[in-house]
């Protein structure tokens, strides 16, 4: 989903830098969490198979996720919002129509 | 690399199939034994990725390493022990000429 006609300020790409970065840094953290408990239960060649899996879909996902061009920076944030990896009271400082409609996203 | 023309008797085939099993055995606790301590050592994302890597490149190697079928055998066997995963003595009971292919097949 491209948004072509958004202006973004530098301030403003900085506030949406500062979130994707910091819903990046929960995720990986939550990640490597999730990895430790899993390892420290592995006992048989399914539960690696299945840690690499994870991990498989993990990064696949996290690939794509982060797109930071000004076009694409509305959805970007919208998801991360969606996936709970960022809250709408954390882009304070973006112009109020750009707020609406990432909330607008996180709602479709 | 396909044998075709050697002929395996049952106890044979038992032997065969027995050091291919220990062998996976001692490969999978190698592989879980590695994921444990390489997890608890994970502090940032890279070091999830490069677990990621590693879990790739081991199942790759393990999904075409234990290759069963009779013509693969020897070829199978000595690719095992060159690994060092099992040990030419391991092949006890296995006809001579096999075990000199085998044996063979190490050193090349």
């Amino acid at each position: 989903m491209q948004q072509a006609d958004i202006q973004w300020s530098p301030e403003e790409r900085s506030i949406a830098e500062s979130a994707l970065n910091r819903a990046h840094d929960r995720e990986i953290t939550a990640i490597i969490d999730c990895v430790r408990e899993r390892a420290s239960k592995i006992s048989q060649v399914e539960d690696v198979w299945q840690l690499h899996d994870f991990l498989s879909a993990r990064r696949h996902d996290i690939d794509g996720k982060y797109d930071d061009r000004e076009s694409f920076l509305i959805f970007t944030l919208s998801k991360l919002i969606k996936d709970k990896l960022l809250n709408l009271s954390e882009l304070k400082g973006l112009a109020a129509d750009k707020r609406a409609k990432v909330s607008v996203l996180t709602r479709m």
